[in-house]
């Protein structure tokens, strides 16, 4: 064999759900999807074993999804349960929030009811910061930080509602409300802006549409969590489940 | 004598610091300066003796200032010790923030640094709204709100522009260093933007240019109270003695 197999280098960086570890292939990182949920900025936190495999998994279908619509992102492939191959980006340290409906934080800071229909989306921007607790900020706060330039901004706004439509839609039809959804970007090595993160119920609110409103089973994301419901690996499952159906086929890497 | 006296009439609102009553006059409100010092959004409340009368006066010689540069106000004349005639208006529920230094809360939201210069002044749009405890909003939350036209948002942004650069300016002179300002806005019954509210150290930062960068004296505002510095009846006089000295001799009305 003259083609030299992948093998996994040192840890590179380790968040609160995932680890990134550099490989031998430098123009390749493999992302560990551990089995912890956290809230209120990692105060809480708690072990659930297999959510790590199921938010690798269904967020391989989605990345696999957008870049088939012509959205580019950092996946390469699954490497296997609860890894994958991402590309290596510089990180913009913003998280975009697209907002289909009131939830969660804007409840408390804007005068709307949960679940009312936010048409057009809101897309906040928040800073990545997590001795400053990633505060919200408006475009003029946004200015003084100089991370990004106005056009970088407006790229950055277009690319996260053309995701947002994309998934909007395909959830919809498997019955799957996307309430909201949080994404990060960065630049390849070659500028180009691509979706970064993960795509799954930890970062996206997911309501089920064949429950009725006002029942919790209809809540399928992390505030099963962050409201102690419970059940969350199995809401996790639920999705997976419908979200597999779409049968997209991610690639595949073997070590 | 067939002018007819001008009397007061019923309590029409009540806020932390002033009190607005009718007046026999319906294009004339009076407004009764409080001596109540007030922190964390009503929660912590003092009784300071002397403070009403001062913001009173301090108010009315800087809203004089402002007419005579151009810049319509609610003012309309000073009508006794602590008491000042206004036009009644229909307030816009924005609280519109100018920083020429970062301070306050800001400290806590944006990698800044105490007295660091803001250059452009950020301008920072709250949500009036007591439950909510005055949001920050950005651009696209404010549109949401419905409550100005874009148009409206940025003929408001430029006359609070306008503002703080006079008085900045001006106070400069008097070596009384405007950090920021609170700005609230109105429209009269003609439809005309005119400022409102006060102008006074209970809503603008003022630092003194005489005392040295570090030392607690320099804070001449309601900081005082915020940090429990003491002194602040002293502090807000050594401002009236300075802004006195415009000599800009605000109308008085007598009852």
């Amino acid at each position: 064999m003259d083609t030299p197999a992948l093998a996994l280098g040192s840890l590179l960086h380790e968040g609160k759900a995932k680890r990134f570890h550099a490989t031998t292939d430098p123009r390749l990182c493999a992302v560990e999807f551990k089995d912890t949920a956290t809230a209120s900025n990692g105060r809480h936190q708690v072990r659930l074993p297999g959510k790590g495999k199921l938010n690798c998994r269904i967020s391989a279908q989605l990345f696999t999804l957008l870049e088939q619509s012509g959205l580019p992102t950092h996946f390469q492939g699954l490497l296997g349960d609860g890894w994958m191959l991402v590309r290596p980006l510089r990180m913009i340290p913003l998280e975009v929030v697209l907002r289909n409906r009131a939830a969660g934080s804007l409840l408390r800071q804007l005068p709307t009811v949960a679940g009312q229909q936010l048409e057009p989306p809101l897309l906040d921007l928040y800073f990545k910061d997590d001795a400053l607790g990633d505060p919200f900020l408006s475009e003029a706060r946004l200015a003084t930080l100089n991370i990004v330039t106005s056009r970088e901004r407006s790229q950055l706004e277009t690319m996260a509602r053309q995701v947002n439509r994309t998934l909007h839609q395909v959830l919809g039809k498997l019955a799957l409300d996307l309430v909201d959804l949080k994404l990060e970007f960065g630049r390849d090595a070659s500028g180009q802006l691509r979706l970064a993160d993960e795509l799954s119920p930890d970062n996206c609110r997911l309501w089920d549409e064949r429950q009725s409103p006002d029942s919790p089973g209809r809540i399928l994301d992390k505030d099963r969590f962050r409201q102690g419901l419970g059940g969350l690996v199995d809401a996790y499952e639920e999705i997976n489940r419908r979200i597999q159906t779409l049968d997209l086929k991610p690639r595949r890497v073997w070590l």
